[in-house]
């Protein structure tokens, strides 16, 4: 299977999954599990899930023991999205030509669906039976799923992006804002699906855990460079805006040309780290060509 | 040790913990902490880990191995207390006479304070090595935990609650979000606690289930039952101030009498489920009085 139909294959897999486990909640309280399908079901690329799947395959894992940690991840980034949305975060009305939660239902609905959704993810991963042999891992996926979320991770992340704001932030504070607000949660998709492995030899994790971390970091670069370069209709956002809301970006600290061959070195650091594996990493190597040369 | 004795002992000790939770986290986001540790550390009776560990206790467990547990519900109930605070929810400016954490810091900061305190629960119940024959209960914890704040419990309460604002609900209805609201996590604390036991008999947990969904219930009737007889002074709270907002309680709907007649029912409930195990329960006993006979 090409990327493409690799990525087809289990956005409708994990899109399926997620209405399922939406499905699943009792009829309790309908205003509330509307608003958490709306944000769990808006579409998306579903990165962190296919990162999941692609990573378990890669080592053998069979589908069906990837599907929780796939699906709680995603619940993860889909609270986050609820909740930067709000008013008194980013404030955004729309999001992939939808209604935010906060516009489509209330605020107050959309802070309960966003903090319903982080623990969904935690059901999801604790309640779901895997092999007995893996026990132990998927007690240190609820840890390391809750590590890559929280403080140290995707929520300090986002806190430290609100503090930056309408500030000139250095190189350094910017990439510590991208490695904990995407970048962690990115990492920990490759990492949930190395832990359904049940012996991976640690070596082996470090260096997925490296390909995870340079294209997590890629990915934002790549996002800043088309925020210049590319044209407003493929981005899905004006060209332009982030320079408009005078946000800190690679190409305004480094210059276009350096943030270009930033991509490309983070790019080489991620096929390096694949290239020590023992295994068919061409989804992987396919993920991390697409990173750098896409257009939106 | 008389209850009394046993409350201040664990209430320190919960404190102790709870602080060192939030000193162990790095210096990433100054704010975010100061957020985190102020919503955690507002003191509070700390009813919840008083319940692991005297559920804990009675079944012979080293208080060491109740710390996480204990410390990742009283999480929960914070991070709750946070965001149910926010001006899209009850909006409140003090508790316990302190500024709440969205007045101290702001919105956004309160937000993502929850957000964090919420993962940090579920932090702490992974990270905290268990001796090995507890490995399946305590992913059973984080199961029980998830389910008990999550959508089917807390959080589908707070959002019961919000619906029923404005609006005259039955004795039905108010059951129904009390038990969730605020009577799900009392329940998970006592199994939080048993969990803790690695190989209970499932019928001792559900008579410790029982007696702890009959004490969360009578807490909230008392609760009612003093916005009426109780005192300003006493209460910290206007005396009648549910009465005022129009809010359903129990006297409310089936009268005074009536109303101290279901908490003395619970109230024998609660030692009725007691009764027929073969521990020590004066503890459990003495905070089932202490739930009825409070004046506050």
């Amino acid at each position: 299977m090409n990327l493409d139909g690799f990525q087809r294959h289990y956005r409708q897999r994990i899109d399926q999954l997620l209405q399922q486990h939406i499905d699943a909640q009792p009829e309790l309280c309908p205003t509330l599990k509307a608003a958490m399908r709306h944000g769990l079901l808006l579409g998306g690329k579903r990165v962190r899930p296919f990162l999941v799947y692609a990573t378990g395959q890669l080592l053998g894992v069979a589908d069906d023991i990837l599907d929780a940690p796939a699906a709680a991840i995603e619940c993860i980034h889909a609270y986050s999205l609820i909740h930067d949305d709000l008013p008194a975060m980013d404030d955004d009305d729309l999001r992939r030509g939808h209604p935010t939660v906060h516009k489509a239902f209330d605020e107050a609905t959309a802070i309960l669906a966003g903090d319903a959704l982080q623990t969904l993810a935690f059901s999801i991963l604790s309640d779901t039976p895997l092999p007995t042999p893996l026990l132990g891992n998927q007690l240190q996926m609820v840890s390391q799923l809750a590590r890559a979320s929280g403080y140290q991770g995707m929520c300090g992340g986002q806190a430290l992006d609100l503090a930056a704001e309408g500030q000139k932030v250095g190189l350094a504070a910017l990439e510590q804002i991208h490695r904990h607000k995407t970048g962690a949660l990115i990492e920990c998709a490759v990492t949930l699906g190395a832990l359904c492995h049940h012996a991976l030899p640690p070596a082996e994790l470090a260096a997925l855990q490296q390909y995870a971390a340079a294209i997590g970091l890629a990915f934002q670069v790549q996002d800043d460079i088309l925020d210049i370069t590319g044209d407003t209709a493929t981005l899905g956002k004006p060209q332009g805006s982030d320079q408009a809301l005078d946000k800190s970006t690679y190409p305004a600290l480094m210059g276009l040309e350096q943030a270009q061959a930033m991509a490309r070195d983070l790019h080489r650091q991620a096929l390096a780290a694949l290239a020590t594996l023992p295994y068919n990493t061409h989804i992987l190597r396919a993920f991390a060509d697409y990173v750098v040369e896409r257009t939106y």
